[in-house]
C-alpha cells in the first residue's frame, strides 16, 4: 500500500516535525503562555495545509482558538470522519522533576520526552502524517476527513461546546475519532469504549482576617488549614468510598458479564504497580484495581497549599487554607449535580469559626459507546493489521468530555483510538511518548480510513 | 532626672535610628539574608559602642552571630542586669498584604510599620538607647548591665543554648530582662510572667513515586493529601481538644486562685475579636479566651502544601503532600516528649498505602517566673512612672526558649518587660510598634535601672 510506504520512509521527518510541535509550550491553564497557544495554533494550521488538507484555518473561540482543517472530496456517499484532538499541554511543574526540559523534546531510546508528547500532541499529529501520507501517495482518501483541534481541553474547554453548538454544520460527520487514551500495556493495543466524568472544585477556608502568632492566638482562633483538614479528612471512608450523601445514587452497576469481560482483561498486577510507582494499591476492597480506576468515582484533592510553606519554622496561624478537589464520575452521575452535593457537604461539614466558599471549575459527563458499531469494526481491523494484534476492549479511568458533546450536539459516536503506553506520565515529570506508536499509529490511522471506505460500501 | 530628659529631647534620633535597624532585612529562616544578618549585627555593635558601653562586639556562633555589649563599672555590689534580645525578623510574606514594603519603615499616625519593629528590634533599642541616655546624662549606670542580642530567635535559637553555656561568666548576672511581649491592651501595661511552649513537627507524606494522572490511577492509589488530612483531622476534637494519647499528662493544672487572678485581668471580647480579625472565638469551652491562648497546649498546622498550587484545575494525583505542625506546650510539657507523641500519632494514624515521615524542628520549655521578687518590684514601678499606670500581671500564648536556659544555665529568673501592642501583628503583614511605648519602653528602662540599684541597696 503506497500510503503505508510513505508513512514508513518519512518517518525521520515526522518525528523532527513533531519535535517542533513539542516546543512550544501551548499550556492552556497559565496566562503567561497565551502568546504560545496562538504560536501552536498557526504551526498546525500550517501543517495541515502542507499535508493537504484543502481547508485549514485557526477559528476563534471566546477561548484560546480551535484550528480546523477539511478535506471533502470523496464524494457524499462516502463516509465523513470528525479527528478531535488537543494542541494545549497540562503545565509541565514541578519542572525540577524532569530530566531533560519539559520544552525540550528529548529522544532516549524508543521514546520521546517532552510535556504533551503522548497528551496529545504526538497523540493527534499521527492523523495530520496519515491524511497527508494518503493525499502525497494516492492524491485523495478514501474517506472525507474534518479535524477540530483545540486550545482548552487541559482547562476543561470551556468554549468548546458552544463552538461545536455553533458550527454544527462544518462539523457534520458520520463518526469521530479520538487519539488521547491509551493501551493496556506495550503489547496489548486498546480501544477504549467508556470514560469517566469529572467534577471540579475549589474550596477557600477563611479564619481570621489577617495571618495572626500562633502563639499569642492559637487555642481561641480556629485554624483555616486545621478546619480544611478535618473537612477533607471526612469526605472519604478508609477505603475511599465517598461519604457525601447522595454521592452513589445514580451510579449505574454493571452487568456481572461487564464485569467479566473486564476482568478477562489481561491485567499484571506487578506491573501496574510499578508503573504507578507504589508498594500497595488500596481503594474499594469489592473492586479489582481495573475496575476502582474505570468503572467507580473516585475523590481526589488535586492541590491543597495554605499558611508557611517555605523551608524552616514560621509560627503563623494563617488567615486562609485553599483545595483544589475533584471527583471522578462514572454513568449515569452528573458532574453539575455532583459539584453541588460535595460543594453543600463541605459547607454543612464546615466549623462556624470558619468561612468556607467553594466553586466549581469544570465538569464532564461519563460516558460509553456502542463496542458493535460498523466504525468499532473497520478500528478494530486497522489495529490489528498495524499491530500485528487484536486490540482489547477497555474502559478507561479519565475524561474526555467533547465525546458527550459530540453524542448530543452532532449526534455520532467516537473511537477512541489511543497510541498511549500506561507508562507515558501524562501530567507528570518526564512525560513521553513511544515512537513506535507514533509510526504505527500513523499507519492504524491510515488503514482506518481504508477499512472505513470498504465497511461503508 | 537627667536620663529621662535626656531621652525625650533625643526621640527624634531614636526614631531614626530604629528606622535605619529596621531597613535591615535580617531574615534568620532564609538562607539569601545571611549577608543582611551579617550586616545587622555589626550595625547593632556599632550602636552599643556609640551608646558607651566599654565592651561591644559581635561573637561567632555554629549559627548566626550574637551581639555581646557591657558596661560593668558600677561595681561588684551593684546587681547585674543581662538585657536579651533578638536583631533577627520572621519572613515578610505575604509580601502583597503589605500597604508598605516591610523593609521600608513607614510612620503612619503614631505608628512604625516594618517587619521587626515590635518583633523584636524596636523593643531591644529601647534598652540601648536608655543605657546611652543614662551613660550620656549622668556619666555612669546605677547598675552594670550586659546585653545579648542573638540572631536566631525567629528559627528557634539553635546556637543560642550552647552560646550561654560556653559563655557562663562573660553572662554572669543577677536578673534577666527581656523586651519581646506586649501589653493587654493600649492602656494597659503589663508584664508577663508565664510563656508557653513549642515543638514544631515537620510531615512528608509520599504516596506514589511520581505525581500520577487522577483519572488514570484515581481510586486505586492513596492520595497522600488525602492521607495527610485525614490524619490532621483526627489529632483534635471539634474544640480543639488534643486526642494524642498522653498529650495532657502533664499539664500543670492552676489553682483557683491564679485563674481568678487571671480573670480580674480586664479583657475586651469585642476588641479582641477584631484584632484577631474573627466573627468568634473557638476552642476549649471549659476555659476562657485568655485561658485558651495562655494556660493552654494547642495544635495548630503553620503550613500544609502538595499537589498543584496554582491558578486553573490540574487533574493531579500527587506523589507527595507535606504540612508544618506546631505545638504550644504549658507547664511541665516537654517539648521533645510532645513532639516524640505528636509525632508517633501521626506515624500510627497513616494508612500502610502512604509512608509519612516526621521531623522535629526545634522545641521551646515552657516558663512560669516568680511574680514576688524585688527585681519585679523594680520593674513594676518603673512601668507604674513611665506609664502612669500599675502594670497587669499576665501569661503569654507565644514562647521564648531563653528564659528557661536563663534559669537552668545561669540561674537566674527573667522580667519579661515587654512593650508591644495586641495589633502589632506580629508575624504578620504591617507589623508595627507603636512610638509612645518605644519613648516610653526607653524610660521604663532608664527607671528600671533606678529602682534595681535602690532595692538592691
Amino acid at each position: 500500500m503506497e500510503a503505508l510506504d510513505y508513512a514508513r520512509s518519512h518517518r525521520d521527518a515526522f518525528r523532527e516535525e513533531l519535535k517542533a510541535f513539542l516546543r512550544i509550550p501551548s499550556v492552556s491553564t497559565q496566562e503567561k503562555h497565551v502568546p504560545d497557544i496562538e504560536r501552536a495554533a498557526a504551526w498546525l494550521r500550517d501543517k495541515l495545509s502542507e499535508a493537504g488538507f484543502s481547508e485549514a484555518e485557526v477559528m476563534p473561540t471566546s477561548g484560546h482558538p480551535v484550528v480546523y482543517g477539511a478535506w471533502t472530496e470523496a464524494g457524499s456517499e462516502a463516509p465523513t470522519v470528525l479527528v478531535y484532538g488537543h494542541y494545549d499541554v497540562q503545565p509541565p511543574d514541578p519542572v525540577d522533576l524532569w530530566e531533560t526540559p519539559p520544552f525540550e523534546p528529548t529522544i532516549r531510546g524508543n521514546d520521546i520526552f517532552a510535556r504533551g508528547a503522548s497528551d496529545d500532541k504526538g497523540q493527534l499529529y499521527t492523523h495530520v502524517k496519515a491524511v497527508e501520507a494518503v493525499l502525497q501517495s494516492r492524491g485523495e482518501l478514501p474517506v472525507n476527513v474534518k479535524c477540530i483541534f483545540e486550545g482548552e481541553e487541559e482547562c476543561g474547554s470551556p468554549s468548546l461546546e458552544t463552538f461545536i453548538r455553533e458550527h454544527q454544520g462544518l462539523l457534520d460527520a458520520d463518526v469521530a475519532v479520538i487519539s488521547d487514551t491509551g493501551f493496556l500495556g506495550r503489547e496489548k493495543p486498546s480501544i477504549v469504549y467508556g470514560l469517566r466524568g469529572l467534577a471540579y472544585l475549589e474550596v477557600e477556608v477563611t479564619g481570621p482576617d489577617h495571618d495572626l502568632h500562633s502563639g499569642l492566638y492559637g487555642g481561641a482562633v480556629l485554624n483555616p488549614i486545621n478546619a480544611l483538614c478535618t473537612i477533607i479528612g471526612q469526605l472519604q471512608d478508609e477505603n475511599g468510598r465517598i461519604t457525601v450523601p447522595g454521592f452513589y445514587d445514580n451510579v449505574r452497576e454493571l452487568s456481572d458479564e461487564e464485569r467479566d469481560q473486564l476482568a478477562g482483561v489481561p491485567f499484571d498486577r506487578e506491573e501496574w504497580l510499578q508503573e504507578a510507582g507504589v508498594v500497595r494499591d488500596w481503594g474499594e476492597p469489592d473492586y479489582t484495581i481495573m475496575e476502582r480506576t474505570m468503572i467507580r468515582p473516585t475523590l481526589d484533592v488535586n492541590g491543597i497549599w495554605g499558611g508557611y510553606i517555605e523551608p524552616g519554622a514560621k509560627t503563623v496561624l494563617p488567615s486562609k487554607a485553599f483545595a483544589k478537589i475533584s471527583m471522578r464520575l462514572v454513568p449515569d452521575q452528573n458532574p453539575d449535580r455532583i459539584a453541588a452535593l460535595v460543594g453543600d457537604q463541605i459547607k454543612a461539614l464546615a466549623p462556624q469559626a470558619v468561612a468556607v466558599e467553594v466553586s466549581a471549575l469544570h465538569g464532564a459527563e461519563p460516558v460509553v459507546v456502542d463496542r458493535e458499531s460498523p466504525m468499532m469494526e473497520a478500528a478494530s481491523k486497522a489495529y490489528e493489521e498495524a499491530f500485528g494484534k487484536e486490540p482489547l476492549f477497555v474502559r478507561r479511568g479519565g475524561s474526555i468530555p467533547v465525546v458527550a458533546d459530540f453524542r448530543s450536539i452532532l449526534g455520532i459516536q467516537t473511537i477512541l483510538m489511543g497510541f498511549g503506553l500506561p507508562d507515558d506520565r501524562l501530567h507528570s515529570p518526564n512525560e513521553k511518548f513511544h515512537l513506535p506508536n507514533f509510526y504505527r499509529g500513523i499507519e492504524t490511522s491510515i488503514l482506518f480510513m481504508s477499512f472505513l471506505s470498504e465497511l461503508s460500501r
